[in-house]
């Protein structure tokens, strides 16, 4: 049995918080110097463990276990949201790293162990899942040159250069080497925490479809038009916006979530009867079928609404992305795993947010397991999980890479 | 009778376009270069029409008629709206120049006549209504002192300085000189045009009331937090402006209009749930009691919303015009000469919009009256009047003003 080392873990993680320490979180963008900074010091990491690590091309950070014998491939990433928290994507890096030092540890374990990865810019700097795309050939020379950095506009071929990974190799998966890929994370939501439970035993990565909608009509006057012959953008924006929460309320899956992140009406002045308004709606679910009906309800509205006038509407699917379903064996393992650990104290849940798991389950099985987040926080610096719940995941996910291994050998 | 002459009215009017010609309409806000030439240009043909002009410490401009004799004044603006029609406001002026000259052309006539006014910058540039309200000692040295061009952002001394019209003296109302004030104006609107008539006689100018509406909710992750425990601000403001659309739709009067002129989110990304929220509320009528029940309405709204949660309204009223009457005789003299002219083809209607008359009518008996604008276009280029339209228009204009100048003698 693999036996982690808590307070090991727990240390590297708050070393790992100091390279763009901001208030109680970290702000560490892609390839920022501070970024650059704890690529270096996690392949160190990643030697101590006894892995041999490499800095690629796009800058992912893989540490690969020498030998033979059946392997997972454990990842996640270490660059942060802007203002970010310590824990997002760094935690289940570290746990790579840490399930490492156990397994070398471990006599009993020495036929089997873990690759660990970083993939770059998960959190879309230059381009989501940049390193994860690269890994699996999916991402072409194109887009490395044409991505901009959202933090200061550097390109992404100036900022590799700058880090000195310009003309290095990017490395790719091996066919064959790996039983399956494993990956875990915080929460970012709050089911675990109301739940009292301390383990999430991820069942899929919601899909995602979003949609730029547009009204047209007719700026003027807004003293002098009269309400019968106004075509009122913005009143075609609001009347929409309200049935599609009411038309979604009542098609719903029991964790489906839809949002408007942002309204504009032009021209936007208090006085000025809104000729054009736009906004952005989104919707998440791990059920094709959900996703299928939100967006029928969405374009029959539309439709609707282009024959009742007077604003007509365009609707324009902005992504699309499919749910991702965790491989059955490794749900079951962390299932087994966190159920001898906390009986009782452990639910399957789908995964609200996008992760590199996504990307690499399109070559390998793949599992992914959570841990609360206090208050459901993420994605701002006071994001935080109890250290006991980071010690307890570690040792969960430890036991269950084991229990895989142990099955794939 | 005083005959007024269409073509010299007509050429007076596509003169005056050439200053900050716009494609068909006019770009000439308050002290920009071309609307300090169009001052002069103005000066001039004031004093051609007997008038003894000045340009005073604001840029009014004022020709008054020599001699004895009871006098009506008579005014519009002569700036523009950025872009803006070629008839608004100035229309009204030289409507004012041709009537003088059509009183100076009348031995009859000798008795009576008008002082003329283009009010400085009614449209806002630095102040609204800064010219009218200077007349009547309702403007502060210090807000004249603060005021800045929204159209180049130099200060309003520092333009009156470039003006040549720093330190000149700010001509004032002179008490017992005017039997009223009168103003024509295009409609703005498309009443007539849609009825079929020629002339409206102002009722009164509406009163505003503007409201800036703030919901604060929580950001949060809009992949992993649930909708039930969701605090969107977003979704606040789409369910209170829908609510607002009902209820003020129940409690309107025959011309009440509101607007929503402006939505914004806060961050306003797509896949974050917004924390903030506001929107600017405007609504206008004739009728103080219809404003006061909107506003009830509106109050009454943000209390329900408050008591129901989740995010809490801010209310903010930012404006506040009551509603201005205009007199009674002048009105009746309006509409007697306009059924002399066309019978049955005019109508009795409020402004929606503002105008100089609602400033005046402080200190003197005010009317107003409208002709129609095509297409209820105005604030913009294409704003424009049939020829036969604006010649009946001064014609009815200079005979009412007979009209009230007789009763007055």
């Amino acid at each position: 049995m693999p036996r982690i080392d808590g307070s090991r873990l727990i240390a590297d993680l708050k070393r790992m918080a100091d390279f763009g320490r901001y208030k109680t979180g970290v702000h560490r963008p892609t390839l920022s110097e501070q970024d650059v900074a704890s690529r270096h010091w996690l392949a160190e990491r990643m030697r101590d463990a006894g892995l041999e690590p490499a800095i690629d091309g796009v800058a992912n950070v893989i540490g690969r276990r020498p030998g033979d014998g059946p392997r997972l491939l454990i990842g996640s990433h270490t660059d942060t949201q802007p203002r970010g928290g310590w824990l997002d994507g760094v935690m289940g890096v570290l746990y790579g790293v840490e399930v490492a030092r156990a397994f070398r540890d471990d006599p009993a374990l020495s036929g089997v162990g873990v690759d660990v990865a970083s993939w770059a810019d998960e959190e879309g700097n230059f381009l989501s899942f940049l390193g994860s795309r690269s890994f699996l050939g999916e991402l072409g020379e194109d887009e490395i040159a044409g991505a901009v950095s959202r933090d200061d506009g550097i390109t992404l071929p100036e900022s590799l250069a700058r880090a000195g990974l310009a003309g290095r190799p990017r490395l790719a998966i091996e066919e064959g080497r790996y039983a399956g890929y494993l990956e875990a994370h915080i929460e970012q939501g709050g089911y675990l925490e109301s739940e009292r439970l301390r383990v999430g035993v991820v069942t899929s990565i919601v899909g995602i479809r979003a949609y730029h909608v547009a009204f047209s009509g007719t700026q003027n006057h807004a003293g002098t038009t009269p309400m019968p012959i106004r075509r009122d953008a913005g009143v075609a924006l609001v009347r929409f916006c309200n049935a599609i929460y009411d038309r979604f309320e009542a098609l719903k899956g029991p964790r489906t979530v839809w949002t408007v992140g942002r309204i504009q009406l032009e021209p936007g002045a208090p006085s000025i009867i809104p000729g054009r308004a736009e906004m952005v709606l989104q919707f998440r679910d791990a059920d094709t079928a959900v996703l299928d009906r939100f967006e029928a309800a969405l374009l029959a509205l539309g439709a609707e609404t282009n024959a009742a006038g007077p604003c007509p509407v365009e609707l324009q699917r902005t992504s699309n992305t499919d749910p991702t379903v965790m491989d059955d064996r490794f749900q079951a393992a962390l299932a087994a795993t966190a159920e001898q650990h906390v009986p009782g104290g452990w639910m399957r849940m789908p995964s609200g947010a996008g992760h590199d798991a996504q990307i690499i389950a399109h070559r390998l099985p793949a599992g992914m397991m959570f841990i609360p987040s206090i208050g459901g926080v993420s994605h701002h610096y006071s994001e935080d999980t109890a250290e006991a719940d980071i010690v307890l995941g570690c040792q969960v996910f430890a036991d269950a890479a084991e229990r895989i291994l142990r099955q794939a050998g």
